[in-house]
């Protein structure tokens, strides 16, 4: 099943997407629903991010490759990781497929594309053996962890190099019947292909993560939790980026640059 | 004016506290409300944390001599900020006022009380000047940020350290009415007074921060800024925590020791 959420008379509603149509529900895919409306064209509706979750979970470094690669740039924190640590990022940052990723005016440095698998959690969880957690996973999705280096480099926490406004696309979808863990990941800048990775080929996989979550934290339906990324790429002002992953979709973004300076609100 | 969110018949609702009294309303503080049924005594009431912020924001290090003593217990990163650099805690953390601060049964080291000042965010702004800081805070409420300390040291990321399960007790109520930043905080153990300090002598204030988030992160309604603290206490299980802001009120809550150990969900 195809769950989606999209604008209908300006408020957010959830749906199911058949056969490139959407069919509205009124509730929710985790609590309960029952079709409401006639279906409307897929191509016809704004999607948004397919969730706001109650609690945004974000791995940071879980793949060996992007450890590597953020130890060559200087991240002297980038070892390899023993436990499955998770962290946050903010919903305020959230936005939905084609939505623009607009870089800050006064953003300097590399700003980057970080591809990954998003799983979303159905169930509450506390204290979960490895197969409540395999059960506990709704369906999944695909986020951008789009990321200020510099930013990530100069401040204390990841608070603006991660989670400016519109720095975390998601979407386009929920997808619920896809072996996410073995499906791909590619990311391309333009129609271009510029990077590609084994989704499932992570140091710590969700269900190492929910686990590891559930000893101190209650998971509720709707949660996300962003799964890292093998491959991180720059991306300019005036490109398109899109991240795919076999079997569920494409997140697809277009960049821009900030119009109003922050620069001048200094004065 | 006092503004309080309560259990009522099973779901949350927002109410008006005057004189011992809850006033319920429909709707909420920030976008619109009405009166909804007949007050109901303050102390028949389950109240609730006083708002669940869409993005919840955390100061680490803002008042000199917590720096000071975070430094002495080897905190290597506990310098005098320069900039307002603003956090995050996670809404699965919170609980209302009276709820028990339950330590983790394998949690060892320090656990930690810090008590603050919380700023409620009652509309949306960005790249706001200082005074649109000012007219952007609805009102003032508490909270603790219980800290697990051998964790924030062994962890890469505040995850269990500061964000296991009912970690942040917020409350009792948001006032509208006080001179927060001239009021005075103190923490009690068990009704007996053991930290005291101005709550305004902070390194950055509020204003500063909402100003400078929101150069890249838009504030809405209902978004919370705890403050910092100056004064770290260890607590007990057994003990109950006070955190009393004058003008404000009374954050208490009883400190209970985890009963089903996460140990034994291992075997």
């Amino acid at each position: 099943m195809r769950w989606c959420r999209f604008e209908r008379g300006g408020v957010p509603s959830f749906g199911v997407i058949v056969d490139e149509q959407v069919c509205p529900v009124d509730g929710d895919p985790f609590a309960g629903h029952r079709p409401s409306g006639e279906p409307v064209a897929l191509a016809e509706v704004r999607l948004l991010a397919p969730v706001l979750p109650p609690t945004f979970f974000a791995v940071g470094l879980n793949y060996a490759s992007h450890i590597e690669h953020a130890r060559e740039r200087g991240y002297a924190l980038a070892v390899m990781p023993e436990r499955p640590e998770i962290g946050y990022r903010a919903n305020s940052a959230l936005i939905g497929p084609g939505e623009a990723i607009v870089k800050p005016a006064d953003c300097t440095g590399r700003f980057e594309t970080e591809g990954e698998l998003v799983a979303v959690i159905g169930r509450r969880v506390r204290h979960c053996s490895r197969e409540q957690a395999v059960d506990a996973v709704f369906g999944w999705t695909i986020g951008n962890d789009v990321s200020a280096r510099e930013w990530q480099r100069s401040d204390r926490t990841l608070w603006r190099s991660k989670n400016s406004d519109t720095f975390k696309p998601m979407g386009p979808w929920i997808e619920t019947d896809v072996d996410a863990l073995a499906a791909t990941t590619t990311v391309s800048l333009d129609d271009t292909e510029v990077a590609r990775f084994a989704t499932g080929d992570m140091i710590f996989d969700p269900y190492d993560y929910i686990r590891e979550i559930s000893r101190y934290i209650t998971l509720m339906p709707g949660d996300v939790l962003w799964m890292g990324t093998e491959s991180v790429v720059a991306m300019e002002p005036g490109q398109t980026v899109g991240v795919t992953i076999s079997g569920i979709g494409t997140l697809s973004n277009p960049v821009e640059l900030e119009k109003s300076s922050a620069a001048a609100e200094e004065k």
